[in-house]
């Protein structure tokens, strides 16, 4: 009804007169860039072959890999053989705390606590073996705060886990410090980049973290792939035994067309990270420009240094569940928390540790702009949330609230 | 030079000039399937969407999914929510031997000794918990002994895990009986059925197992998925741990395109399985048919009951990955074991276990057929053998053998 069609995906919404889509979960998920569909496309209609057979069909499978492996590499500025394939983000989280604590003495991990559930999952079942996770508090902006960090981490902390960029309110942290500061006490760092990477510049020598998370369906690649980024000084231990595939650090026959399409899409996030940027935020602002207009809504982390594309907001008296139901009647995707818990109804983690009240945090929803997003979609969510506003209004007049 | 060019992926071969291609490799991976291809770029030109997302484009999404997970049960004969997606048969092994014991009071497994490296080296890594593997022997047509069985399973053992057909021998186990002994033992009994779905029927309920471990890119699938299937009477410890995907049995954002593939793949499977069977084992009688002119050619585990497109041979006095670089130079892609250890020259673990000689088994090639493969084919590579026999023959005539 309102919003144009994103270019990438419409050339293909087979489904003409299902009325108009507005996609603005692109944290959650994105599409496929058009030169990511095309080489994956490329490699499924060529000659099969297990990238571990040693003739000619093998060794063309393993060439497509080896390069894919060197655009992830360029993407954070490392060494091709210092990227491990992974099933994605949450593997390559598992993988990171695994690899440096398992079949060690368990001693203390500190991780923050508005990590993706991925890294806190993990941590807590890492409690299993013996090990203690000591959660790293966050300020009201939603940022790793100087004194959680001098409370937290001590000489028996052996991993610091510290997301680069948070999936909900998109505040970025000052990793170079927290791991400066967690190297100092003799930890391994490690960073989920997964939302951070094609945002922000994200160099693995100058974050001065020793692994680092990253997937491809959040940079227009194709879901069911990422990687870990390693330092190669570091001993891994690996989640997955067999084959000796990546270096015996993750066995498994390769997800051959996922990894081109990975490789890819890093290509083209290197290319086009700064324009991207620089696009997304002249549409976030708008948008926060727009909502400013209403003095219920409440932006978190406002006043952190954010992703370019991410707007968690709340809207008092409207709960968060509702108001993304009655976004998606007229067609218009957001998120009411991380996709990962949709579907439930608590509160969010994330705006619970910044010390946001229970009552509000449910009211969150998360608006996440992407590379086919257009003025036009950024004045439909703005049209619908000043519908929903305006009948809150007109209920606590009613009301007297 | 010899071979026609198969059926599905010609279409694709954009190196026209690069001669004539023989793929004789389905059991390290098998070319997508056409209608797997169409299946997957649908959902790859579709709209976005994070299955894990309550709006419609996740939920479209998420539907995908389950419409794949239905046609993946109905291979195998079970539930849908019987079935976990993986990353791929890896995975799969590996998850169902972390599943049964991680978190539990050690004992012991039993698996026999032609597993997957995914297996195998899954169980050695449970030594470190202080599991005891015990190894299963296999007589001299790779199947598991009643012996074995006898002096292994014990009222200790946890888990048996012995794979339904092996994947260079593609001998084939009498699983139902093996399942009815573990079971009676008190073991939960998993089995690799990775190389023999699609090619044998093989049905959940009949074989007697609680889990099996399924792959895509066995089936004409794409790479990088694979499933878990359990009875639900288990209880299962995942592998994996962040949003609750799959039942909270492996979390991580779902390889969507993978999974319909997958999807469309076991349907084809089970559409195709009695004609394909049919139609490979003809091609592999024709083939051996024509191996039996040279008697210096041993073929593994003819006695057994076998896979119908799998031939693994070794040719006296010639080394496998000689013979192996030989074919390829002609165009002809075969296999000197299983391709994960492929690259290495050491003894197949599977032919020493039948107690086949050292140097006979470092000869040994693998031939497997599939579903494009050609009379065409097999003369080809029948004529390659000859050329080669021929040349060992007058070396042997002029040495004196």
């Amino acid at each position: 009804m309102l919003c144009a069609r994103p270019r990438l995906w419409s050339r293909a919404d087979a489904d003409g007169a299902a009325g108009m889509k507005c996609y603005l979960d692109y944290n959650a998920t994105t599409p496929l860039a058009g030169p990511v569909r095309d080489a994956m496309l490329a490699c499924m209609d060529g000659l099969p072959g297990n990238p571990s057979s040693t003739h000619q069909f093998g060794r063309a499978r393993r060439a497509m890999i080896e390069a894919a492996r060197e655009q992830v590499a360029q993407l954070v500025g490392v060494q091709p053989s210092q990227v491990i394939f992974t099933s994605g983000g949450t593997e390559a989280n598992n993988l990171a705390l695994h690899a440096v604590t398992a079949g060690r003495t368990p001693g203390r991990i500190a991780v923050s606590s508005i990590e993706h559930p991925s890294v806190l999952e993990m941590a807590r079942h890492l409690a299993d073996s013996g090990w203690q996770t000591d959660l790293l508090g966050v300020d009201t902006q939603c940022r790793v705060t100087e004194a959680a960090l001098q409370q937290n981490i001590t000489a028996d902390t052996r991993l610091v886990s510290v997301m680069m960029a948070n999936n909900e309110t998109g505040a970025i942290q000052d990793i170079a410090s927290i791991a400066d500061y967690a190297r100092r006490a003799g930890a391994v760092m490690h960073t989920d980049a997964v939302q951070a990477v094609g945002r922000l510049a994200a160099d693995f020598a100058d974050s001065g973290v020793q692994l680092m998370s990253l997937s491809s369906h959040k940079i227009y690649g194709p879901q069911g792939v990422g990687a870990l980024v390693y330092d190669k000084a570091l001993e891994l231990t690996p989640l997955q035994y067999g084959g000796g595939q990546e270096r015996g650090y993750r066995a498994g026959t390769e997800n051959v067309a996922g990894i081109v399409g990975f490789g890819a899409a890093a290509e083209l996030a290197l290319q086009r990270q700064a324009s991207d940027s620089e696009y997304l935020r002249s549409l976030r602002d708008a948008l926060e420009a727009g909502l400013a207009r209403y003095p219920q809504i409440t932006i978190f982390a406002q006043q952190a240094e954010r992703l370019p594309n991410t707007v968690q907001l709340a809207v008092n008296g409207i709960d968060g569940e509702a108001l993304l139901m009655q976004l998606d009647r007229a067609g218009i995707a957001v998120s009411s928390g991380s996709a990962c818990s949709s579907g439930n109804n608590e509160a969010s983690h994330v705006l619970l540790a910044m010390g946001v009240e229970p009552v509000l945090a449910r009211g969150a929803i998360r608006i996440s702009l992407g590379r086919d997003t257009t003025q036009q979609d950024i004045d439909a969510v703005l049209n619908q949330i000043g519908q929903q506003q305006q009948w809150v209004q007109k209920a606590g007049q009613v009301a007297g609230w």
